[in-house]
This record gives structure tokens, C-alpha cells and sequence, in this order.
């Protein structure tokens, strides 16, 4: 099996939506990517810390989904990395109640030895120095970068943002944040100047809008799946980027060809990802869900025009 | 061949975008249907109301792409419709900057006798009213009704509007007028309620996020094609619907399989809309061209994810 390693953040969230709210319960981008990459057959490690208040129980649950903790650090005095945040009645925009870092402001992240050699490495949202320091510790210079990052980099750690893109193959980056990133409205003229940054392939997230993939002149959109209701977004960007890597790290396959189904397990995932609270949808999927899902995003997409005449 | 009525307005536009300013030229939404339809092998005719400041050579556009204007009603001591109207740098909104009625204020259209049995009925926005009274004039009950209409008419004669919805097959609807008529956010579920007014299909149109269809538990999304710069967005959602309108008519085929290849006939159109002020874009515009930008939306959507394992 491919090698996946993920390095992110393993949190506290306490979230407060339009349906109701919730006491700490496990949020942070590496568990969101982590169990969202479960779904595919690939040898996962998540590289993060937490403090000595976070519950064996969550640790847990990433070992029965044989993902490997060993450098999921544990610093006993320490308290783990909590986010608390409230969204709107539209659930497009948020406000932060609390950010408190914690064990995470001395993060030293540590590749298992095992997997410096990974056919995948997904940079969860972290600072651009932490990512560039895993990115040093790999050892294959075949090994398919995804970074993710966010608006907060770009207004405080630029130059140490741009470093890191340079090195890096997939970007995955909301539509404001690539606006934001390149001074272009345009998304199209947006990815063209991400990608003369570095990396050669761009994602796009538009939320409910859906996502799209550049390479090059390539192009390919893949919707979300409307919903009925939406009851917590937090984590679907890190479960869409998840499902993108957990499937390319198992089919071992780069093409733009592949990077397209990719990213539709990817919106696929993310569409479970919002039905329930935090990790919860997650946790109980099953795989045949994810293959009928899989076949309404078809249904949802597909027409036939025949161009031949 | 089908013949297809288009009842809306013919009129003056006056705009402005980051990207320049026009001087009074052609607007209304019955030219944007009528100039996206003749796109199709259709008999297509415009039921609308000018003033004696018309141009002749603005009706000359629609007679020489064999558009039926006998309708287009001219008084000569009124005025044209007059709309201006400024958009903001991210295209998505705009100012109104004036609003003449002109000799629309008592508009009273006149289907012509030998399109009383059409094919396909538009009712390009207009007072649900007037729009109520060309429904009056049809004789043939299976003609296909698609009606546009806007959140002016629901802030202002939501039962007036409420009735003609009740008489219609399609409405075609943007999401935050969907969101506005049945007090829903999830587009899903307010497409559910729509149905229930009456229509048993529903478009909503997102801009550059793409346009849904609805009909009961089917569900078809077509992206917008991502541009790398949007000109002016004036008459995007009549393109669409004329083009929708116009390959219905074309292929005399209302299956829900045929309406999402009409849902990408007309997202394409639309897409050129935007290239160009007004509607110089649409009066150039080649089969040929059409062709090649259909083979892009294929592109852009297409994916192979196979199931039957």
C-alpha cells in the first residue's frame, strides 16, 4: 500500500451553528484529513501534537482506522490547540470566539522514518516555516506535495507562504484566499499566477460552489452536491483535501485524468462531512454510502451532447 | 420547424463596468432571448413595445436572423425603455442608476395568431400580470411555458406573481430570488417548495456559480464556464434562457435528459454574453463557435469514476 502522510493540526473545536452548539469535541485539520483519507486503501500517518488533556479515546479512534499516531506527540503539561468559532444563518461565514495555540506555538513536527519516503504528503493548514521544515525532513523527491493554507499566512507570514508554495505540487486554496494570494478576481488568471509561483497543480475550493482544478490550460469543475441542509461546515475543506490525497495516494496515479476523479472523492467526502457535527458524519461512513454518493455526483453532472456532426 | 414566442422587453441599456461605459445601446430581455434562440433552427417571434426613438437598424438585428417583430409594437410619440445601471468591480453587483418605464407602463402584448400554438412560451421579466394575460392568449394547452421574473415583482405583487408561477412548466430563477420567494437558504429545498407553486421545473441561476435543475427528486448542475475576465454581465440570464428556450424548441424534446443538454446550451451562450457589452458578442456569434465552447464545457465537466465494481 502507498505511503500518506499527513501533517496538521489534532484539536479542540467548539462550534456553534444555526442548529445548535457543542462542548471541545476533536476538530483540527490533520483529523479531519486523516479520517477522510480512511476511506482508501493507504498506509496513513498523521504527524501533529496535543496536549495531556486530550482523550486516549480520540487517539483511538485514528488507530482502528489503522492510522499510524507514533508522532502524534503527547506533551503531558501541555494543553491542546482549541478553536472555537460561530456561523452565521447563511453558514458561508464564520466568527472566531477563540483561538488558544496552546501546545501547538512550539510545534516541531517529525516525519516517522517510515514515511520520509511517502508517495503523498499533505501540509494541513499550519504555519508556512512548520511546513517548510517537513518538507526538509523527506527523503524522495518524487513524493507529491499538497499544501493547504489560509488568508491568515498571507497577512502575516508572506514571504515564508511563498516559500513554501515554490516547493510544493498541489495547492488547495478557497476562492477568496486565491484572490487575496494573487491580486486577481479572475479565478482562471488567478491559478495561472499561483501555478508561475510553484505548483503545477491549483484547487480552487468555492464551498457550496463546488471546486476547480487547474494544470496548465487544463480546467475541470466539480460541483458540491446540493443539500438539503448544511449543519457544520467546519472541516469539509480538510476532508475534501483528505479524499483528494487518500485517492491518489492509493490508485498511485498523477495524471490530470486522475487528479479529475480526485477531486470528485473529494466533494464527495467533503458532502458527508457537513451533515453532522465536527468528525461525527465521518466516523460512521461507510463505504458503500461513499459509492452512492459517488453515483449522484455522476447523475448530477452528466449529460450527452454529441459534438461529432 | 418549432415555432418559439418570446414576450419581454426591447430597450435602451446604458452601462458601466471597470472595464468601460456605454452610450444608450441595445438591451431588454426579449432581445437576449431572442438573439441567444436564433442560435437554433426554430421560428422564433418577439412580443414587445417601443418608443419612436427606436433605431430601425436595432430591428433590422432581429428580422435578419429571422426573428418575427410584427409584434414589436411602436409608438411613435412614446419613449423606449430606458435602463442604467453600474456594476461593482466584482461584477457580481451593480447600482441601478435609472429606470425609465417609458411606453412599457402600459404594455399590453399581443401574441401573433399564427404563434398562439407555440411550441415553447417565454415570458421574459415583465409584471406577472402582463405576463398573466399572454398566457390568456394561447390555444394550445401543451405549450411549454418558461417564465423569468425577478425579486422587484415579489417585493411588490407577490400574488400577482404567485398565480402566473401556478400556470408555468419552468421557472427560471436566481438563487437569492429563490432564497427571497420561499424563505429558504438550501437551494434544494427551495426548489421543493417552487414546485409546489406550480412550475415542475426549476433553474436556478447562480452567475458565475452555474445554474441548477430541478424537476421533483432530479437534480442536474451545469458550472459557468470559468473566464478569465467577465466584461459585462448585462443580459447573462435572458442568454440563458434563450438558449435553453431555443434548444427545446429546436428539438421539440422536454425529457428531463433533454433539459440538461438545454441547461448547457444555454449556460454557453451565456458564457459569450459576458465576453462583450450588451449584446455585440451575441450578434457575431458563429455555430462554430458555439460548437468548440460546448466541447470546453464537456472538458470541464467530464470525469470517469466507473461503479459497477
Amino acid at each position: 500500500m502507498s505511503k500518506l502522510v499527513i501533517v496538521g493540526t489534532v484539536a479542540f473545536d467548539a462550534v456553534e451553528t444555526p442548529f445548535g452548539k457543542t462542548d471541545k469535541i476533536l476538530g483540527g485539520s490533520a483529523s479531519y484529513i486523516g479520517l477522510s483519507a480512511s476511506q482508501f486503501d493507504v498506509d496513513s500517518a498523521i504527524v501533529s501534537v496535543v496536549g495531556g488533556d486530550f482523550p486516549q479515546n480520540y487517539l483511538d479512534l485514528f488507530s482502528k482506522r489503522d492510522i499510524d499516531i507514533s508522532r502524534i506527540e503527547i506533551i503531558k503539561e501541555g494543553k491542546t490547540f482549541f478553536w472555537s468559532g460561530r456561523y452565521h444563518n447563511d453558514m458561508n461565514t464564520r466568527d472566531t470566539l477563540a483561538t488558544e495555540l496552546n501546545v501547538l506555538e512550539n510545534f516541531q513536527p517529525k516525519v516517522p522514518e517510515a514515511y520520509k519516503d511517502a508517495k503523498i504528503l499533505v501540509l494541513g493548514n499550519l504555519h508556512p516555516l512548520v511546513q517548510s521544515s517537513v518538507l526538509d525532513q523527506m527523503s524522495n523527491a518524487s513524493t507529491l506535495v499538497i499544501l493547504d493554507t489560509m488568508n491568515f499566512w498571507m497577512d502575516h507570514t508572506l514571504k515564508d507562504l511563498l516559500e513554501v508554495i515554490k516547493r510544493v505540487n498541489v495547492i488547495t486554496i478557497n476562492d477568496e484566499e486565491a484572490r487575496q494570494l494573487t491580486g486577481e478576481h479572475s479565478l482562471v488568471t488567478a491559478a495561472k499566477k499561483i501555478h508561475e509561483m510553484g505548483p503545477e497543480y491549483v484547487v480552487i475550493k468555492k464551498g457550496e460552489h463546488g471546486a476547480l482544478l487547474f494544470n496548465g490550460t487544463n480546467v475541470f469543475f466539480a460541483p458540491a452536491l446540493p443539500l438539503e441542509s448544511v449543519f457544520d461546515p467546519t472541516g469539509a475543506g480538510d476532508t475534501f483535501a483528505g479524499g483528494f490525497a487518500g485517492f491518489l495516494a492509493q490508485t498511485e496515479n498523477i495524471s490530470f485524468k486522475n487528479m479529475k476523479k480526485a477531486v470528485i472523492y473529494g466533494s464527495t467526502l467533503a458532502s458527508f462531512c457537513v451533515e453532522k457535527f465536527g468528525t461525527e458524519r465521518l466516523e460512521s461512513l461507510k463505504s458503500e454510502e461513499v459509492r452512492t454518493r459517488l453515483q449522484a455526483f455522476k447523475d448530477l453532472t452528466r449529460f450527452e451532447i454529441e459534438l461529432t456532426t
